[in-house]
Parts: C-alpha cells; structure tokens; sequence
C-alpha cells in the first residue's frame, strides 16, 4: 500500500470522495489527525475546489507518510473510498493498479474492477446510530480496519476529539461498526492476492 | 495581494494559523467553499501536520484564484490570520513583503510590524455570541472585511451551510461582527500605503 519516494521515505495516498453533505472532508481530517497528533506519523490533508464543487460533488485527500511529505496532493491513490457513483466513476481510474478501492455498496452500483470492497456503509451507520449522517465514521473505521493505515486507538481517539459535544459514544460506535465490517470481509490482502480483475 | 503566475492566473494565498480548538481548520474550509462554491473561483485547501501537530499548534492554508491552481501550498503568504503568539512567531516571517497580518490583540502581544491589524477578534466573538469558540467566524469577517477576497454575500452563505444545526443565527452574528471591525479599522490599503515599518 505505501510506496517509497527517491529519499526512502514511505507515503500513502487516500482519497475519499462522495457527495456534498457526507461528511467527506471531516473524514480526512480526522484521518490525518489520527496519523499526525496520536500515531507519530506526518500527513498532509487537501481539499481541491474547482468548478466540480458547485455540482455538489466533495473530496477530500490525505497523505500519511513516516517522514517528510514532499507533495502534497495525490499523485496515484493507493486508497479510493467511493460513496457515490460519481465519485467512484471519476476517481476509481486513479488508484495504483494494485490500489485498494472501498465502495458504499447501496450508493455504488458498477465498480470498474470485481476487487473493489463493497460495504454496507450508510446503511450500517444508520442501524447503528439512527443517523446516516455518521457514514463517514462508518468508512473511517472500515478503511483503518482493512489497511492499518493508523492505528485503531489512533483512529479511535480523532473521532472522540472531533465529534460535536454529546456525540462521542455515538460516533464511536459508528467506528466500531467500521471495523466490524472490516473483519467480516475478505480483506484487502486477500483481494490483492486475487491479483488483476 | 493577488499574484500572478507564469500563466497570468491570479493567486492569492492565506494562512490562519493559532492553537488546537480555535477553528481555524473549519475557517479554512469554509473560505475555500466561499471561493469555490458561492464565488465561482477555484480554491485548494491544505492542512500539513508535522510533529508540531502534536504540541497543540494548528494552521490551516487556503489558495484561491480564478484559474487552475497548480501548486497548492502557500509558498510565501498574502495574507497571514494569527490566533496565538506561538503562530505570529512563527509565519510571521513567511507572509510576503506587503503582506496582511492580522492578529487577535489579546492573544498576540509581540507583532513583527507596525503594519500590522491588531483585532480585538476573540473578545468580540465572546461579546457577541457568549462563545470564544465563534472566534475563527469573527476573524473571517476581519478578513473578508479587510480583503474581499471573496465577497460578503459568498462567505455568509458558506459560514451558514458550515454552521452546526441551531447556530446559523449565532455564526450570522459573528461574521458581522468581523466585517464592522474590518470598516472600523484602517484598511489594509491604508496600512499599505504606510509603506514598510
């Protein structure tokens, strides 16, 4: 999943692209937080606007590195978390080929590649919050279950330290549902190992 | 403040910069969806997080043009927003030579020049919502006040599609209260045309 740059330095790159309203951009936050202020790592965390953001559409990009970040937006991502088809139809091309693409299975119906992770990730945010509006943490706690990018306690005190007053337990028990999906399906590495579609 | 680039774009680049729990990330976002969303421009919108993240230091950058923005990160500041001694300290030095330095006047004591914009802005956030929290949305008035950098009618529709439910009112109030500091102030092109301190 990480590469290595010319100085031997690892850098993972994630995207996470969906909707306006889904809470994409906080999910990065939150993300680089987790990397940067409780694991030990640096990581740099971009929003690009242009023309596409009156549409509706939202991206956030983190990048999660051991040493110096050199550039900081996504060359190629080793991480596409889709929740959206659109999102899926314009970002899934720039995953590295052997990149790992998660996809809200209820909001993304064709995947360019039989390896892509298909969870339920709204609806499960729903059944166990009420509110779809916690999708995002849903993801989070996915995307960290499957790739390790940053550690569960990590991941796990950001969103405490972001969630809106009174919505810690809520908010962590969308974590938690994250990472339950994650154990229940085949892996990233044994979808890697399935090799090309 | 705008510059240009080899393309002849215009580029505008700023930095909000204080502690961990001022807002200035959300500040951050919500000028780039200003710009981008209410404004028709472009933005790029940047957090890097070093081992500096971890002493509780928090800084936010925003590009904005009207062209494509080809590098995203501020290379030397138009316009630097210091919420804390800590941060004017230490970007100060990187805002370019007729750079705009606000700072919050309570929580930075020491500016590098007598140009700069000394602000009441977290006294006037308590004042006029009851919550220093509000803070970030007054030093986004200042801003914009001072700057226009996007327009009034933009950062408003932004700040209130930001605001958590039940507080757009409250936001509403805060912004306003940064543009009449802004008008009640001299003017960055008053503190320009002083010439270098």
């Amino acid at each position: 999943m990480t590469s290595k740059n010319g100085r031997g330095a690892s850098r993972t790159e994630i995207r996470l692209a969906g909707e306006g309203g889904q809470g994409m951009i906080l999910a990065g936050i939150i993300l680089a937080e987790a990397a940067a202020i409780y694991d030990d790592k640096n990581a740099v965390q971009t929003q690009s606007y242009g023309p596409e953001a009156r549409g509706g559409a939202s991206k956030a990009e983190v990048i999660i590195g051991e040493g110096e970040i050199d550039y900081p937006k996504v060359i190629s991502a080793d991480v596409l978390v889709a929740m959206s088809q659109e999102a899926c139809d314009k970002y899934a091309s720039a995953l590295k080929k052997n990149g790992l693409l998660i996809v809200d299975q209820e909001k993304v119906g064709r995947v360019p590649t039989t390896r892509a992770i298909k969870a339920p990730i709204t609806r499960l945010a729903v059944e166990t919050t009420g509110k779809a509006i916690t999708a995002n943490v849903v993801a989070l706690g996915v995307l960290v279950g499957l790739t390790q990018i940053v550690s569960r306690a990590a991941i796990e005190q950001a969103v405490a330290a972001r969630a809106p007053k009174g919505t810690v337990d809520m908010n962590r028990a969308a974590l938690l549902a994250g990472f339950d999906i994650a154990e229940q399906l085949p892996g990233w590495q044994a979808a890697r190992a399935a090799g090309p579609a």
